[in-house]
Order: C-alpha cells, then structure tokens, then sequence
C-alpha cells in the first residue's frame, strides 16, 4: 500500500500521504481505490513583512498512562474529552514554525527527521518543499532544545546536514547541559538519552554551532526567550516586523487541550517539571495578556492561534484560517 | 500579479493562491518573490468506510453593521474578540463538504462557482481537484437551501452543469418556496434576489431535480433533517456508517465563534431568524449531547469538529487535524 501511496507524490502532495497511528483500518480500506492524497500538512501567514509557514511532520501516540505524573489518569482524561480528544492514547502532532524574513529563512527545530520505514512522522521535508521551500535555502536553523523530536531531522539518513548551506544557532544553556555527560547523573533517567543523540545529530555541525544567551536578539525580528524546565535550555522565540509580532511556545506545553487548561499538570518529558510550569506560567500570561499570535510544536495542526486565560488555566484559541498569505 | 501567482498551479495547488480579503497588503509585498503556494484547502477524514473532505472555497468579508439584527454592535465585536476575529467586518469562509461514500461521490452544496475575475472565493473546484476528485466523477450533487453561495457553483461560467454527470437532490419544500415568485410577497426584501439566481443555477438541472422529504432516507447512510429559518426549507444531513455518524450542520450557524456563542443572535441572511433560532438551538442540542463530530459550511477552514454546550450558549471545538485518512 505505501507503494500505491507513493503515486500521490506525483501530484506534489507527497508524503502528507502516509497513513498515520490510529487509521490503519481506514488506509487498508482506501488502498483498493486510486491513491488519493492526504490533507497537505503547511499553513502560511504573515507577521509584518515576514511569511510564517507552519509545517506538520506528522504525529505519535504515546500512552497515556504516566503521561503526567502529578495527577490521577482520570483528570487528564476528562480534560481531553473536553475537548474531543481520544482518552485511551495521547496523540501528539509535531509541527516546525518556519520564518522567511527579509532574506534569511529561518527553520525552528527540524522534526523528526528521516525515518527508515513507514512512519506517522517524519513529514515535515515533503510539507516542507509542497509549501515551495527548498532545504538549500534555508539560511538558519534555530533550535529550541534538544529532545529527539527537535532535532533528529538536522541530519539525514546518511548523517549529513539536511540544511546544507544553514548556519545553526542553539541556546547556551542547553548546548552546556547535553554535551556534558557529567550532567548525565543530575538528568531524569528516561532523558538520558539526549546526551549521546544529540552529539550524533549535532556532528556534522558541531565545528559552526552559533550559542545564544537569554534575550539574545538572534537575528532582526528574532529574539530567544528563555522557558527553562522543559529541559535546562528550553528557549522560545519572539519573532517582530512592522509592529506586529508573534511567539513561538515550542514546549511550554505539550498539547493545548491537556496543559493549557491545566498548567498545573506535569508531564514525563519535563526534566524538571516544577520549573517548567513557572515557564509555562510565565509564557501563557504574556501572550494571553498582550493577545499575541503562537505558534506551538504540539499543538494541533495548523498549530497557529491564540491563548485566552480561562478559570484557573487558558484556552488554546486557533487563529482563523485563511488560504492566502 | 495574479498571473504570476498562477504559476503555483503547475504546482498542482491551484487557486489556493489568490489573494483574500484583507491581506491585500501582504499579497503585494509577496509579489516581488517567486511564486508561492498559499495555504492548501482540502480535509479529509473518515466516518466509518465513508471518506469525508472538507473543501474550502474561499472567504468573504461583509460589513459587521447590521449583521446582527437583535443586539448591539458592541455585543458582537466582544463575542467576535474572544475567539480573536477581527472587530472592524466579518469574515466568513465557504466550505462545501464532499462524502465518498461506496460508489457514491457526494458533493453538498456547489460554493460560489467561478468568478469573473480575482476573487477571494470561488476556490473550490481547484481544491476539490487538488484533493485528487474529477467533477465527472461526482454521482451526487445535495442542495441544502437556495442561496447564491451554496448554488452559484451548480453551473460554470458557460452555464452549463458543473458535474455532468451527477443526481441532483434538493429539499422538497426548499424548491417550493423558491421556484414559485408568488413566494415574493412574503420574502425579506434582501432575499428576493434567490428567486431569479435560482432559477438560472437550476436551469440545465431542472427536468432532472429530485426532491426530497424532511427525514428522508436520501442515500445508503444519508438522511436529510429539516432546520427551517435560515431559509423556508434548509436542510442539515446526517451521515452514517459501521456505528459511525456525522451531521452536515450548513447553515444553522454561520460563523460558529458568533452564533454557536450567541445562539439568540439573529442574522441578516435568515429569512425566519425566530425559526431559524429554534433550529439551531435544537441542532447544537444534538450534537452536544450526543458528541457527534460536525461540518459547517462557515465554519472556520477545514471546518470540521464538535460542539460543546458551555453556559447559556455553545462551543464549537475543532476536530483534531491528522495527515492521514
């Protein structure tokens, strides 16, 4: 079936067209029909004179037992049925903020990167180039922090540079902390891992890494916001043009539906959670109060809107939908 | 510049490049760059073995004075920022729903047909070709009531049949009301226009229109249900298949970040806003508490979701978004 699939391809859809956790059933009963492309995973807007393309890199389910540590299974289930999600799994859509300004093209985080089979993830190149980019232009690639699912995609299947003429820029603090396996005792034991990946998705780069401080003004329009807790580095970005302006939350929270309706809510992906919901705290009030655009890496595609404060928590608020830029 | 944006045609994406209301501005700085697709438009999820795409057609913004007839301006540009619209107009968007649903290749509504020149709407054959579907292809074409946006696309520019080869199905009491100028006297004097304009889209169909009852059994696994007001005979469908269901709630509500949130608000377009009141509070009751997932025709792109009742009103909750189908 993934071959027949593949046929889509030729219609420029590409790999939005692999079948995806949860709808095997569905994609086995459509493989006897002509392939027909999925729903294309990149959305465009503009922040001033900057164009801002959201770009999906497909989803993961992962259990939702354990997921957040600090509250009963059925709290979180509630919440997600609030909001129509599945209780019995949590799905979590990967999405990477892509900035065109003035004449740098800026990728932020690079997915999950090549996978070796039939994958739900691993999209975001083939949205990346339906939206009309080519890899070769891209100028910068900003990272966020280092789990997996930000920066496998920095290299591809042989081990190059997926953004061969990009310079990299990362956060100090999390550059320090993940190529330094002294840190490795005072890390969380299931993000011991991060150490040896990063150094391997990091070599082809490692002699032109660019590290940033807190408040740095990264490049015009852009600044790093630290958000630390996620894990040591965590950093946002704050992106501004002609008097309009945007953030990008990156993992402030996982999915809107579960942590901004519950900022209280620690999850296993947190290196320390109790600082991570200070950040989060601290990142919703702003772009609540001052009604700024997001954008979030685990939010639902387009994985563009608003944060609206609500009761005790927020509301994820998507932005209205528009197919022009 | 819109033939130079045309170029994304060959890109396979289609109209989903012309420039929408408001963003003229930006459109014009783009124009300097090579040519970029915009924002693609097409959905697709499944209901049962049933293969549903949503498919968008564009946006329109119409002056927010005297939208709402029954409360002040003031009320419905708060109701309008707490979902983060715009203030100034009312934008709404045009999504006409398509269901696969065995051999039969369903298409509700038509969308505002071609224009004669650049348009914010009148995208949805490009995107319901770039969704993979040929307009020979449609077995069925199932009109919800009588207005220019949901009939204008039933012809093309040379007036003849839009799908060649499709059925078409309309509300017994919709046809009625409009078929007969006698109905004149008794029409909202903006609405008088729908008795020539339907007319002329119905011409090549006329000898062949089927009618159809409130509660009919249209199709295998598709029922029509009455929600008069809007117009004398609109008419929501619900779609079934395998214990699966969805509603097609067209226009009970136009925008639901307005209506859903002030069901009491009474439109301009409706021509019974008591009746069409009572329809849409009885159709939210349903999909709420029965938490059957939803189309609307202005809802916001890809339109799809769920309603939650919440305080004297309602909620539209988008359905979560995934690559595959």
């Amino acid at each position: 079936m993934q071959i027949q699939r593949r046929t889509a391809f030729a219609a420029g859809l590409a790999a939005v067209a692999l079948p995806i956790l949860g709808k095997g059933a569905s994609a086995q009963t459509a493989a006897a029909a002509p392939a027909m492309p999925g729903s294309p995973g990149f959305y465009k807007f503009k922040v001033g004179s900057f164009t801002v393309t959201t770009v999906h890199d497909g989803s993961r389910a992962v259990p939702l037992t354990g997921f957040v540590r600090n509250a009963p299974i059925e709290d979180v289930q509630r919440v997600l049925a609030e909001s129509f999600l599945p209780t019995d799994q949590l799905r979590i859509p990967f999405t990477v903020t892509v900035v065109e300004a003035g004449a740098n093209l800026i990728v932020f985080d690079s997915g999950n990167g090549a996978q070796p089979g039939p994958s739900p993830v691993g999209l975001f190149m083939a949205n990346f180039r339906a939206a009309g980019y080519d890899p070769a232009r891209v100028t910068h690639v900003i990272v966020s922090h280092f789990h997996a699912d930000h920066i496998n995609g920095l290299i591809d299947a042989g081990g190059a540079r997926t953004f061969p003429n990009a310079a990299i820029m990362v956060p100090e603090t999390e550059w320090a902390w993940w190529m330094d396996e002294g840190n490795s005792g005072r890390t969380p034991e299931n993000q011991r891992g991060n150490f040896a990946n990063s150094a391997r998705r990091f070599a082809p780069w490692r002699a032109d890494v660019q590290r940033f401080a807190d408040g740095a003004a990264i490049l015009p329009g852009i600044r790093a916001h630290a958000a630390y807790g996620h894990t040591p580095g965590h950093t946002t970005f704050h992106i501004a043009d002609g008097g309009d302006q945007m953030m990008l939350l990156v993992d402030v929270t996982n999915r809107p539906e579960l942590l901004a309706r519950r900022p209280d809510f620690h999850i296993v992906f947190d290196t320390d959670p109790v600082v991570a919901e200070a950040s989060r705290r601290r990142a919703f009030d702003r772009v609540a109060s001052d009604r700024i655009r997001v954008t979030g890496y685990h939010f639902p595609f387009p994985a563009q809107g608003y944060v609206a404060k609500e009761g005790n928590g927020y509301r994820f608020i998507p932005g209205d939908w528009s197919a022009g830029i």
